[in-house]
């Protein structure tokens, strides 16, 4: 089988690639790939940030077509909504073997915008997860990615292209990939980042209506502070991170609802038992956050035929919590290795 | 006027203290004080407690009345259901001129108990604001509580015990004391804790329950880990806070739930103008903490007369969100420095 997207090409071998969208996260982006050797490009719609961009020694040309051509990989990191536009424009101006690739919040939106453009063989939707309470490329730094869970949606026609984009991300940003399907990600996305949001910002809001504001945020200490922390980044990015995930934020935000309400009777009813229950399922959880212990594993697949089953063991390392840390194709083979947490105990 | 807590003694003047539970925030407390060159005892009713205590060079007697016998200031700093009781013993065991502060999360209950004991020219209810999502005396730092909010109630029988209790916490901790009555101080709490700890559980609790747990702790990122933090913590305590505040945390939980239920509407209509104007309003509140500008001031009041303008002043100033960082009695006078936030703009 031979993919648009080549096998043929070394795996780490991308040379040249270019950031659409230089913001906090884009521009965080380009100043790791730039600091790793790679030949890039930056391309923002806001002529200041061009500018900005072009006296702090970056390339930063007046066109997007300019900044794609010729590239090996492009990110997309502009607003959810400008994404289907930058995805076909950035398809248009590129070859054939150019990884396209973005880093949306949410998913299955941009992944259904690649496949009615005929591009899934190209395009694999991507979400590196990262704190973003600032904004803005005068606040992008190099290392604001490094490590981070970064989730990359692998398909059957687009395998040859997410191995390079795994590849690169684990290279250049010691990423931990998580492949998942994109409706899947955006169902976990919905509970581990836009409900947070939600309630950070109901937290904030109340207060900020509340007759007795002063003196709460006189009283703000550990627990308000980190729980609105997300409430201060821009109210613009945080909507269209909502509405472009709508069903499952909302079904997640139910879910927390039912544990808030049974929270809320046992406090009511002055129940200490069923409250310290309630609030130990939580702890196990959160305990989890960070505590996990891993074990690594190495898997190996044919390179260049059916990819059923790597797809299926990439999906299922995914739905299990775990993460790629390496991935290279030698001698007509792809070698993973992989990291799975220990279970539950 | 004469006090049986007296005016006589020198503010900054207290040279002995002790601290009855010796867990995260009464170690804490204890560690500080005896840095800052006090005699200090620590008592806490686990046996293993006294003995980690005995092997860190601190003074940790058998007895509670042991630890606080001729002190001049003592700390409650055990869990809110014991508040009571040790309140009563440390006041038996202790003279007159004893001032007894605890640093409990709810400070009603406990004021009602030191009136209904007849304590309310000693005890001066205290509640510093400060993270604890751990426990232990293990975990106690002398830096925990330093440049904390310090939240103690001022009453007009209670005005000498509570100059001396703020002179001394801001001497040794660099607290910014918030004077408030001890139902306000329960009101705001529930806003800027309580209510917190509530979504942190439920938040975190949701995602125990999920059937994409490893997945969703896969993803947690910044928003996640932040707004679930507090629900790390140990759940007895929490729930102790949580039932000792019952009715201002479901008021302040029913106010975050409806701005909650304004978003989701938001969300579900797809309404982004809506979304983007309530999660602005968040925004606003979420700027103000650590954000806020101070100006200061300065009062002074006569020392040994009616206390009803001093009462006055320092609750105006709590309420408006402002606090102490100065509280000294000389020639006759106190002299307080506060600061009060620029109005919200």
């Amino acid at each position: 089988m031979t993919d648009g997207v080549t096998d043929r090409r070394p795996v780490l071998g991308e040379r040249t690639a270019a950031v659409v969208g230089t913001g906090l996260i884009g521009g965080s982006v380009l100043l790791r790939l730039r600091a790793a050797g790679l030949d890039v490009a930056g391309w923002d719609p806001d002529p200041a940030t061009r500018r900005y961009a072009h006296e702090q020694g970056l390339a930063a040309p007046d066109t997007l077509e300019e900044a794609v051509a010729g590239r090996d990989v492009v990110f997309l990191c502009g607003p959810l909504p400008s994404l289907a536009e930058t995805l076909s424009r950035a398809a248009a101006a590129t070859e054939e073997h150019c990884v396209l690739t973005d880093v949306g919040s949410t998913k299955a939106e941009v992944a259904a915008a690649a496949t009615a453009q005929g591009l899934g063989r190209r395009f694999v939707p991507g979400h590196p997860m990262a704190g973003a309470d600032r904004a803005g490329l005068a606040s992008a730094t190099p290392a604001l990615l490094d490590g981070a869970a970064w989730v990359l949606c692998p398909t059957g026609s687009g395998m040859a292209a997410f191995r390079r984009l795994a590849a690169l991300v684990i290279d250049v940003f010691r990423a931990r990939v998580v492949p998942m399907s994109a409706p899947e990600h955006d169902v976990a996305a919905a509970l581990s980042s836009h409900v947070p949001h939600l309630l950070a910002g109901a937290l904030a809001g109340a207060v900020q209506r509340s007759a007795l504001r002063e003196a709460v945020l006189a009283l703000a200490a550990g627990s308000f502070a980190d729980g609105t922390r997300v409430a201060g980044g821009p109210p613009e990015r945080t909507a269209n991170m909502l509405l472009a995930n709508r069903g499952p934020a909302l079904t997640g935000l139910d879910a927390v609802r039912a544990v808030l309400d049974d929270l809320a009777d046992a406090v009511r009813a002055g129940d200490p038992a069923t409250l310290t229950d309630l609030l130990d399922e939580g702890r196990t959880a959160r305990a989890a956050v960070g505590g996990r212990v891993f074990t690594a594993h190495r898997r190996e697949f044919p390179a260049a035929v059916d990819h059923a089953g790597e797809l299926a063991y990439l999906r299922e390392l995914g739905a299990a919590g775990g993460h790629l840390t390496e991935c290279r194709v030698e001698a007509g083979a792809v070698v993973y290795t992989g990291r799975l947490p220990a279970p539950p105990g």
